[in-house]
């Protein structure tokens, strides 16, 4: 069994998502959105910081994967972004994780079939590969499909070599 | 005495450098380059993080302040500075610091006079404000000139308030 964390990015807020991989089989472990709320930026990075170790201690995942965030023409925002993400990588390199970094249309394509995917389709998607889950919203939605794209391509060889792995 | 750590922030080369504040006067304490070399980004920012985190355990400063990085055209140039930035302004928050922040140009301007100053003026002046220092390099020069504009704008009220004082 993998235990996979998912981290969609962001300084307001952070999603996350840990879903388990035992052989080719995916299960819902648990998701939701680490929060900060606008006011000093070292103290909205601590608390993120602070939220996500929270988590992995909770948790202990076996992987990590992070969304390659989308470099947007505002460079204000790319530059906050830039700061949350420094953080989403650092938490479970800290605890001595390998972390995987997956474009949003790797993403999409994994889980949806498509690259440009609306959000609500990855949503119904997630929702359609972790049967009971209840997820917390768009950007736990987007952690746990990036959990499930690093299930699909990550450490372990992925869940193709599992199928094969489970077919031989 | 108020010792204050000023950060330059970067990937590749994050400048530092240490300063104390008694009264109106500044001496240097120490300055330096963390350094990461190319690879796994997050094995980038977890060294990073712990070279950051020794030297403020280290030298134990009251204050911090990191600069307000430049936003420039290039968008995967500034998600890459502000992962890094993400690091320098987590750290002394993790040690209870106020972390400042300040723009190039009001750092130029407090340090040189202008606010588009070349950096060889700014290592230049800051030699000159800070007799003695051995500057690691420009990054180490503009980090100790950061920790020179929280001097005198910072939260104790600055140097302007001590020179106020010192006279009354």
């Amino acid at each position: 069994m993998t235990r996979i964390l998912g981290i969609d990015p962001g300084l307001r807020n952070l999603g996350w998502g840990i879903i388990d991989m035992t052989g080719s089989r995916l299960t819902h472990v648990a998701n939701g959105v680490c929060q900060s709320l606008p006011g000093d930026l070292a103290d909205r990075l601590l608390s993120l910081h602070a939220q996500l170790t929270a988590i992995v201690r909770q948790y202990a995942p076996d992987a990590a994967a992070v969304e390659q965030t989308f470099v947007n023409k505002d460079g204000a925002g790319t530059l906050k972004l830039g700061q949350a993400r420094g953080i989403a990588m650092l938490v479970p390199a800290q605890a001595g994780l390998k972390v995987g970094e997956y474009s949003p249309n790797t993403v999409k394509k994994t889980v949806v079939g498509v690259g440009h995917a609306a959000k609500v389709q990855v949503l119904h998607m997630v929702q359609m590969q972790l049967p009971g889950a209840v997820i917390a919203g768009p950007d736990a939605a987007d952690a746990l499909a990036i959990a499930i794209c690093h299930a699909h391509h990550g450490p372990t060889g992925g869940l193709a070599a599992a199928v094969e792995r489970a077919r031989a």
